[in-house]
């Protein structure tokens, strides 16, 4: 590879930077009259990225780079992408997603599909448009949208990943749904939640010299640049989610923390792709910090700031609340065995939208059966139903299966990283969390995208994405008998 | 103007903001394993810039644009100043000011001038050569170094408004400095001093619509983009420094926030010069909140949450402690009668350095010399001499006058606004700040950059830059017999 493609590509990185820094700070600590400004920035940053990945001399140094070199072969993939989409549909397609994210806010608000209606259906039109342009390389058009999360995964591949949760969930939710189970209902204390949330973290190896921990409305994990991780969560008095959803946060920040040195300021310095990535945020959310052996040595940090509120249920009761599974409505409140139920439902509606199936029109009450055939229960409203999640509304389709695909690895790496490390209970008992991190940065962090997906996972796993880890935990969660769980 | 050239300096105008908030960021939240990546990130987007303001597109659109068009007019002087400076020299002060900056910081903490010397003198050949492309343009090297901050002002028009000062201040500093005064040692509570800064700002006219209060090493203030304006000050338990500085940043936020809507996303929506912006920090605080109307009406928001602390020196005694004057050899904790004695030293210092009248190496000797004459007193060490101010390892020569100008301009402004808005004192003691703060905004603040800064200045007060209203105004501060004050 030569100098000049490398600084070529680096500046592209570096915009990214800038692109993502905006984001960051737009849903952190930018004041809201200043949302206009911040519009057009974005925008125009994006449309400078996109023109310098599609410039003429790029073309041609990339052309002229050996097929052998990973940095080549993957900016060259971005690159074709990028070529395939009209500028204008990229600009319209953000312009779109900005317009269908207000939008749906206050049609969330108010309850009002009918008012959120006109902008699903353009959202939906363009991104037709833009499976189109890739059009002789996909078998229908939501495979166009899937690859920008899943590169290389066709909707068939999802199809056939889900088939086994589709048998089997259902009627294992619905038969471990009604147990008691005890219940965390505060109040917690947000000064003491603070507190605990960065204790715990810093027990994982969240530190301050290259990690920050902030509020938003909702928890998400960036990384600005190498060495510059950033991690948000939201607290309420009223329950705990602050602590697993920054665990979360953590998973997907320690995989862009570990990606080898010498990939930075090149395409390779990403994760994989999101099920690589959510494999990850729910290896520690679901695995680590889901089972006792960490809040039996951790539990001081979590009930020490918390000022009693945690002494009667202890952590064996604390668990017993996290693990519970229960049939909600609303997918980000949902326990790991139900939650690929939610995300079925969205696969399907997501499917039918883009095939032309379903009409927007008739979402509302495809929701509605979805959920009662899936879950066994009805909604109260649409906030429940067809207007609960943000993805739609920025034109993200085809993002929903890779939370399922990715909780589905993380049961398989829990699974090898248990065979592979001896006396892992103990460890993550004491608080020796330095060898799984090794363990999951040889495996798979270093690496960034130097493999395709698949490839990534064979080279983690020596396998390829397999639902069985998963069902195994999830049929010993929910208490069926004989089964033999992986913990 | 055509569209097709508003939108190319509407998209310089979104890579600014990109810029600002990467600065911004540096200086409060990311964490410090993050700064090669920022440096890269930072150093791309000027460079980007840099490409834009010069592309030949906009060359030949500025070219066919009218002379009657101040967006086309500012646009034209700034991409004519682009034009002249090769990108290799952009580059170069860009990493020389980068390597600058750290050199500084480590020599300053170990009070090591020799450590810092070869890379202030590669500072000011780099500094020198940058000059030199504008040599028929200026009438010495150091013209051109002024011109980024003061456009259109010489260092002969610097010598002239200063010589005043130069003839005057030494010996009222001198007479005044020993009087007993009230003094401010604490511990003032660091949590109490953050709900009073608040409450204090919210009385100017912050909001948490529009504005942003955090914390950084050094207090600054910046304005994203529009409608987003920040603030940054630092508490320490021993200084109430954290309130008057950030009414001094907030001086500047304003000047940006009220500049006219009609104006953003063009070159002129941003304040005129660095000696109008600093008119307007040093007029909240020097003015407005420097003297008794402000605090009798503010007082418990000051006192209130600092637990008892204040109680006994009262609005008057706080004001003596902050109004006395002190020969102190640091010049961001003078007080406003003597500092303009600590710009004249740097002000000669650095003509001396670029003109090469004055060896990098003898500067620590020559700051002494400096000091001794114009304050009287004798420094420590380097730490409270050439190693004091950042300014010049990071290439910024030619911005110190402006503090000293600013001063002098806000002190006319006062003198103006007292003229023109009746029972100034009482609206401002009872907190009924709109009024003046539209003074400023039909004045000075929403014209932008639309006037040269000497135009702007005659705009707002109908005549020219004039040292006598703060003579006036110090002269009454230092107590002379006979003098009349502005207040």
């Amino acid at each position: 590879m030569t100098d000049q493609l490398r600084t070529k590509l680096a500046e592209i990185e570096d915009l990214e930077v800038a692109l993502r820094l905006l984001q960051f700070d737009q849903q952190t600590l930018m004041p809201p009259a200043g949302s206009a400004a911040r519009a057009d920035a974005i925008a125009t940053t994006s449309k400078l990225m996109h023109e310098r990945q599609t410039a003429p001399e790029l073309l041609e140094l990339l052309a002229a780079a050996g097929d052998d070199d990973p940095v080549a072969r993957v900016a060259r993939r971005d690159t074709s992408k990028a070529l395939r989409v009209p500028t204008e549909l990229v600009g319209a397609l953000a312009h779109a997603s900005t317009a269908g994210q207000d939008a749906w806010q206050a049609a969330r608000e108010a309850n009002d599909f009918a008012a959120f209606r006109p902008y699903l259906e353009r959202n939906i039109d363009l991104l037709r448009d833009y499976a189109s342009c890739f059009a002789d390389e996909i078998d229908e058009p939501y495979d166009a949208l899937l690859d920008d999360f899943e590169p290389g995964m066709r909707a068939a591949d999802v199809r056939t990943a889900f088939a086994p949760l589709r048998d089997e969930l259902p009627s294992l939710v619905a038969a471990a749904a009604d147990r008691p189970a005890a219940t965390l209902s505060g109040p917690f204390p947000i000064a003491g939640q603070r507190r605990a949330v960065r204790a715990i973290l810093e027990r994982l190896g969240f530190d301050d010299a290259s990690w920050t921990l902030g509020d938003s409305a909702h928890p998400f994990s960036t990384t600005i640049g190498r060495g510059d991780n950033r991690i948000t969560t939201r607290y309420s008095e009223h329950t705990l989610e602050s602590v697993l959803s920054s665990v979360h946060e953590f998973g997907h920040g320690l995989y862009e923390a570990q990606i080898a040195p010498e990939l930075a300021r090149t395409p390779l310095a990403h994760g994989c792709s999101m099920t690589l990535h959510e494999s990850q945020s729910r290896f520690w959310e679901v695995f680590v910090c889901g089972e006792l052996p960490f809040w039996q040595g951790a539990w001081e940090l979590l009930a020490g700031p918390l000022d009693g509120a945690l002494d009667e249920l202890g952590p064996e009761g604390y668990l017993d609340a996290v693990q519970a599974v229960r049939r909600t409505p609303i997918r980000v409140e949902a326990d790991p065995v139900s939650y690929p139920l939610h995300i079925l439902l969205r696969f399907d509606l997501e499917l039918a939208l883009i095939s032309g199936d379903l009409a927007v029109a008739d979402l509302p009450a495809a929701w509605r059966d979805g959920v009662r055939e899936l879950l066994g229960i009805e909604i109260a409203d649409d906030r429940e139903g067809a207007l609960q999640d943000i993805h739609w509304s920025a034109c993200s389709f085809g993002y929903f299966p890779t939370y399922a695909l990715g909780t589905m690895l993380a049961a398989q790496l829990w699974q090898a990283a248990r065979a592979a490390l001896a006396d892992l209970d103990d460890a993550i008992e004491a608080g020796e969390l330095g060898p799984l991190r090794e363990w999951l940065r040889e495996r798979v962090h270093r690496y960034g995208r130097t493999y395709e997906p698949r490839e990534q996972i064979r080279v983690a796993l020596g396998g390829d994405l397999d639902p069985e880890p998963y069902l195994a935990f999830v049929r010993a969660r929910a208490g069926v008998t004989g089964a033999s769980g992986l913990v």
